[in-house]
């Protein structure tokens, strides 16, 4: 080790040659916002600087720009339908070398089984991922999923390697009123990610002064500035359903730079494979006139400094040599990646470990699926392109549903862990002509969730899922789709090619349906219990504003 | 504690009244280098928000603005000549709220009893005093001061109140050739400020390779760049003698300036008490053209984050209520400072404990000071306005020195810490017609030094500062001029006023003697071995570029 540290210093000093060395058109220098020359020098994978040097092995990357690795500032991994090795691997393809990571979706499922599962995934995977604990689980205490994560069930993860502190903390209203079981949480790390949807003012004083540091929701350029200006850092996000550099590029200056990062939160394995992770974020930010040197500072430097990882996100000496060589920097195409001084390969994938077991139910009886009665009821309209659902009330008959003249259709919740009635609600707003789709993956308890046109079908999507273990099934006339999701019902342990493409397939068959595009993604928030208006879960309907189970009709 | 958590939330959710409120012209916030309007709300010392708040006590500063309280990026206070808690109360009238300080001078004299005393201080000081361990002690292996601390001598300071890291690591040779013993203080704490003049390309890469992360040595535009580059924090020094806004100034941008702090290193008590602290570094940006905006970001959050200090440096929910008011973001003139809410009142002295002894040596004879022989002698010569000497060459006889004429006197260096024979040398550049001075501040063995027109007064001037044990005393004819420095040889017990007033006096004195101006700066350097090309020591004359004690007359 001391030898080792003296041959760093001579490489350093250049009296013995680097191990590599690469010639560049220009080195991005988050220090500056600008772009150093000069060839950069590696040894033991470490960053020995920028200079006149000469190495064991020479790169020329002719006209080619080199930047430091990119840092995904906030993802949920589960989101990808991929496991995190596999996932890390298409990320580390589009030059992400860095990922903080909350598993808030497998712990919902699987508690802190689920938790050492994705610690275990770290170990092989193609990018360095880290991890925030899951703070919000379940989403609400109504919420009945696979685990019940307190304080104590997070505190001996704090100091795993790996671990960074606290995840997104959701329950606003817990923190502003000083919540214990929440204090408790927000006590174990001096790292606190946020989560606070259009919190303005005097509340988010409160919530800010609570401990929360960073927030990954704004969607409005007001929203963003009232929260950089009140200390957080802003987590500029572009998912596959949420997408915000558009609105909040304007906040981004010379001067506030380092308080901004890039996230992807949910991102879909065809999104990843198609379009890119952080990359993509630089691509779209430059897109909206962000100036490649001010989008490259959040994508590297300013998540380095937010989680206090000093060994990152700039090519310094001392630093890893995580990089990345792009053709230009307003077209900004990863070229190749280096991890560690090491080229990132494409064929590297690696298997996963046995997932955690989450299934523990059966599937309804066709019986269960009926209703009866008839009259007034509350029925989810969907709203296109948003999660939020409202509020409709329809007159039906409960034997003549579902109603496809009226697009009403059943709304099916199987609890998944355990044997129990199935909850049943109506929505509208699918427009399905015919088939069912049913999904394992199902914000935040993770149930199985079905929509269709018969019950018949509806039941054989709800069958095909419970017989693989965890799945998303489309069911059209004879045509069958899945995408196995073997992974706590949340994840495929299929390559990431074949996961895009099968999402393809799945598009393809509820094309059929002749329906809203994309609806799996308005299924798998049918049940998130947070947002307003009307939901349905295992219980039945459940009205999100006054926060309590309803009847299906009104009395 | 539970009830003030949820008291301060309730407070900043403007359900109970806060504590303090302040109404102003604007507040300044760094995370986006603006300011902000409303008011400021303080509960239990820290900032609840800035919004529409009422509070049981208000202040109504009409047309003023508030800025978070500055904080001193490097300073060693022993050069105040002030004991911290005087130099602290002088501080805080003029805006600092927070000083990370290096105990170098007291830690050379003293050792860990000095590092100790330092600490003692802060209890009862007005600021803040973080310290960072001094890591050069003695600063070369020939340097006999008062101790020699290595890495184990350290270590049990790490982990105590107060220290935050490790500080100017001045050996640069030791640094780039890996010596283990400064390995081994570097592994000592994750913060490390480094010192090192003039480094540039490779030399300077390895110097951060191996781990510093701070430099207060620039002194061009062009080493600063360079040094910013390459991922070091550059704080920008304004001191006594080293004046390097001037030159810095352009460096700072949008871009950089969370990367850039001022730090005051060396500034004397006359120059704190006239023109201030990091309030006179802010306006002497701000003359030289950087907007307020940048110099107040430099002054607050940059440091604050540099080392960690993630509870202040901005006036955000959840800080420390650590403000000043200001009159205008142009001239700023500091007019009141709050420290945890708390306003900071002029008068409020602490008798410092008893600091430690330190001298163990007596006068010299008379017989002591003679120079036999003659010929060629090596003779210090000052540079003007710079610590950095020459080496000069005169036919001199030893028993006919000091030689006015030629502007030739002798240089008298006394080991304070034992009894031994004292060490003589020749320098060129006082200028005294008469008189002598000597002084118990000698960077950095901080021996007795004297420089004077006769044996006799030499003599008389040591023997004053044994007398007193520790002083910067002034003998022409028939005045004497005595500054006590009673804590150490380094500082004084008195009050901040009367030490500026002494200061005054010794220049006066000086002034008699018709010779350089400022001659005790030139006297404390005069020893320091690090610095080019002749110095003298206790042992007599020594070479500081071939770094080797050298007899007074040339062989």
């Amino acid at each position: 080790m001391a030898s080792s540290r003296k041959e760093a210093l001579d490489a350093a000093r250049g009296s013995i040659p680097a191990d590599i060395v690469c010639r560049c058109a220009g080195i991005y220098n988050p220090f500056t916002c600008s772009w150093d020359t000069g060839s950069l020098a590696i040894k033991d994978g470490i960053v020995l600087g920028i200079g006149e040097y000469s190495g064991v092995q020479e790169y020329d990357f002719e006209d080619q720009f080199i930047v430091p690795g990119l840092i995904n500032a906030h993802v949920h991994i589960e989101s990808s339908l991929l496991t995190p090795r596999e996932y890390s691997r298409l990320a580390a393809l589009h030059g992400t070398t860095t990922a903080i990571a909350d598993p808030h979706e497998i712990a919902n499922v699987a508690g802190t089984r689920g938790i050492e599962f994705m610690l275990a995934e770290r170990e092989g995977a193609a990018i360095d991922i880290r991890y925030l604990l899951p703070s919000c689980v379940p989403a609400t205490p109504l919420d009945k999923g696979g685990a019940v994560l307190e304080a104590r069930d997070l505190a001996p993860f704090i100091a795993r390697e790996g671990i960074l502190g606290l995840g997104e903390m959701m329950n606003v209203p817990g923190v502003l009123a000083g919540d214990p079981g929440i204090t408790a949480k927000l006590n174990l790390s001096p790292i606190r990610d946020g989560h606070a949807p259009a919190l303005t003012g005097r509340d988010l004083n409160a919530y800010c002064l609570a401990g929360l540091q960073s927030d990954h929701e704004c969607t409005t350029l007001h929203e963003a500035a009232g929260k950089l200006r009140a200390g957080m850092y802003i987590f500029i996000r572009e998912g596959s359903t949420e997408r915000n550099i558009g609105s909040l590029v304007p906040l981004v200056t010379p001067a506030t730079v380092s308080r901004c990062c890039f996230a992807t939160d949910d991102s879909h394995a065809d999104l990843l494979a198609a379009e890119g992770d952080i990359d993509r974020c630089i691509r779209r930010a430059i897109g909206c006139g962000l100036p490649p040197e001010l989008a490259l500072r959040m994508a590297t430097l300013s998540p380095a400094e937010r989680f206090g990882l000093s060994d990152r996100g700039a090519l310094v000496p001392g630093r890893r040599a995580d990089f990345c060589v792009i053709d230009d920097p307003q077209k900004f195409t990863v070229l190749s990646v280096f991890r560690a001084g090491t080229k990132v390969s494409a064929g590297q994938r690696v298997t996963s470990p046995s997932p955690p077991e989450s299934f523990g139910c059966t599937t309804p009886s066709p019986g269960s699926l009926r209703i009866d009665g008839c009259g007034r009821a509350r029925v989810i309209a969907l709203v296109p392109l948003q999660i939020r659902t409202e509020s409709a009330y329809y007159d039906v008959d409960g034997s003549h549903l579902p109603d496809l003249d009226r697009d009403i259709l059943k709304a099916v919740v199987v609890n998944r862990y355990r044997r129990a009635p199935c909850g049943i609600g109506l929505v509208h707003g699918f427009g399905f002509r015919c088939g069912a789709i049913a999904s394992s993956v199902s914000h935040d308890a993770h149930n199985i969730i079905a929509v269709g046109t018969s019950d018949a079908e509806i039941l054989r999507a709800i069958d095909e899922v419970i017989r693989v273990k965890g799945a998303m099934v489309a069911v059209a006339g004879t045509t069958r789709t899945l995408l196995p999701l073997d992974c706590a019902g949340l994840m495929s342990t299929l390559p990431a090619e074949q996961v895009a493409a099968r999402m393809t397939e799945l598009a393809r068959t509820t094309g059929l349906m002749e329906g809203i595009a994309d609806p799996f993604m308005y299924l798998s928030f049918l049940a998130l219990t947070v947002i307003p208006e009307l939901r349905v879960t295992d219980r039945g309907v459940f009205d999100a504003v006054a926060f309590r189970d309803v009847p299906l009709f009104v009395e």
